[in-house]
């Protein structure tokens, strides 16, 4: 099998290090040589030790991109600065930022439910927000079943969604809480330890913060279901990895929660996690570093006909970024999407 | 004005000790020479300091209610031990926990919403779920205005709803996991540091834990709605204090986000934070020990017809507990309900 000139734009950070894990991991076929950890001009010339290589950090500019075949953005706003001219230097983009992801040209892929959707790029492919990726992952099989009328959801976001500077906020105001000192919030607005945080993004005209939105734009572009309602509330919690969400759906045809339970457990990189006796459902301390869907508190809507609520688990740097991206790369020289 | 024998049961746990903050803030006509603290044997020679006199805790036993005019239980298993007890002795008790506020001859009071029900007392007035209480404030006016179809409620509950045990459980757990040390879980189930954990109080059969269905009986039974559809989500939360919910409503009539924050803001005990440009919503860090619902996120639904988003914070220590079984005290005398 040829191996694929990669790059990395982003190395350093908290997705950026998950990639470079995940490729790792999965065995991805990129050639060591020619691997390029690039990053902002800040972070160039960093050491970064990976696979018994030591690799020096680069400063993203246009010509970083000469002779890559696939360059994988963490996310931020290098994707704006630098994908078009990776793209116009021949590779193919998969961007883990927002910029590309509402563009018709665009397409936006979660491998296990629009694989084919990588087939009709145009250069760039783009990975969905990490809270659309574990919800999509758990709405696709009842979706395809029976139909999907509305989407009620409520998220409990970990701080690392946030990147590497948020982990140690939180790391830094637990301290500083317990020992009855002042916060000084900065990357969050608000303090985040012991707290709550109901906004993530900035608020749109609606009322809805862009991350609410961009759950709701996104499910209906991955599922092809330009019309399904959805209304999201995206919270912050003191959490440091893997988003929870509540989920309250309608269906368009009936489907019991044990069906809905079996319909899960068969879906790929989902895993059911629900046995109430045994005190059994999803957690983030549980969820974390792996790259499933864990969905769990299965159960009927008592408030509305062909409803459904549960739990979903999962660790948004895994399968919510970093797993999500590496799939869509593997998916390039799987179909030969890219020679 | 009359001075009350009054006794607090439970007096030395979370809620007892809000309480006697509470009655003392509100200058509760009680009499300090009768006031009896009461807890269980293992509480009992405690002292405690309270406005400005020692009192020794005793063990409850029938005979503490002998002369007694209110009792308020802050909660537990004291309530089935000892309430039915009381109300032979001739005290009228406000009972905290979840024991009779299912028993049609019990009224269950949220005195901003239906104060006319304490009057029907046959002894005992049962105070609401903290969790419904902070809801049911939210939702009274606009029940009122336009009616209510549709309930859909995801909470994030603090840990010292579950007692002092609890605050201190995630106290220490926070430490040892910032020291990667290894957690033993001794209230909760799982680790609740850095954690969620979607199981409060147990599952029923129906796949909703109790903390669930209280949400349903209990919003019903104030507000006088036995059809009123709701379904919840309870989850605790690493935060120490006041409980936060995601509400989706659909009303029978229309309302605008901006017609239903004119009716929260003029309820009494509710408080619309909700300015998004200047990053104000509420949170449980700043709605603490203050008695208020704080509600705001208010917006239109845009996934269904007459629907609306919020988001309420509450100490639930004060208004979901403390405060709003004073309020209840305070309603026995300023309706003469008891002479």
């Amino acid at each position: 099998m040829r191996k694929y000139d990669l790059a990395v734009v982003g190395a350093t950070g908290a997705v950026g290090q998950e990639l470079l894990q995940v490729l790792a991991e999965r065995g991805f076929p990129y050639d060591p040589e020619s691997l390029k950890l690039l990053a902002s001009e800040r972070s160039a010339g960093k050491k970064i030790n990976y696979q018994g290589r030591e690799y020096t950090v680069e400063a993203t500019v246009p010509d970083s991109f000469t002779g890559v075949d696939i360059v994988l953005f963490a996310g931020g706003a290098a994707s704006k600065l630098f994908a078009r001219e990776a793209v116009a230097r021949g590779a193919v983009v998969i961007d883990n930022s927002s910029t590309f992801r509402y563009d018709d040209n665009v397409p936006l892929v979660v491998p296990e439910i629009n694989p084919k959707d990588a087939a009709w790029h145009q250069g760039i492919i783009a990975n969905p927000n990490c809270s659309t990726i574990q919800m999509v992952m758990a709405l696709k099989p009842i979706y395809d079943a029976v139909g999907l009328k509305r989407v009620v959801v409520s998220t409990y976001q970990a701080v690392s969604g946030a990147g590497v500077e948020a982990i140690e906020e939180l790391r830094r105001q637990s301290a500083l809480v317990s020992q009855g000192r002042e916060i000084q919030p900065k990357v969050f607005p608000h303090q985040i330890a012991f707290n709550l945080i109901p906004q993530i993004d900035v608020f749109l005209e609606n009322g809805y913060t862009k991350e609410e939105m961009k759950m709701v734009w996104e499910t209906r572009k991955i599922l092809g279901a330009p019309e399904l309602a959805i209304c999201a509330t995206a919270v912050r919690a003191p959490v440091y990895r893997s988003h929870s969400e509540s989920v309250n759906i309608e269906t368009i045809k009936p489907l019991s929660a044990k069906e809905a339970k079996e319909l899960l457990a068969a879906a790929p990189g989902v895993e059911v996690l629900d046995d109430p006796e045994q005190k059994l459902y999803p957690m983030p301390y549980q969820a974390s570093h792996s790259d499933s869907v864990y969905v769990g508190r299965i159960r009927e809507d008592i408030s509305c006909q062909n409803g459904l609520a549960f739990w979903v688990v999962s660790d948004q740097l895994r399968k919510g970024a970093a797993t999500n991206a590496v799939q869509i790369a593997e998916l390039l020289y799987k179909e030969g999407g890219k020679s």
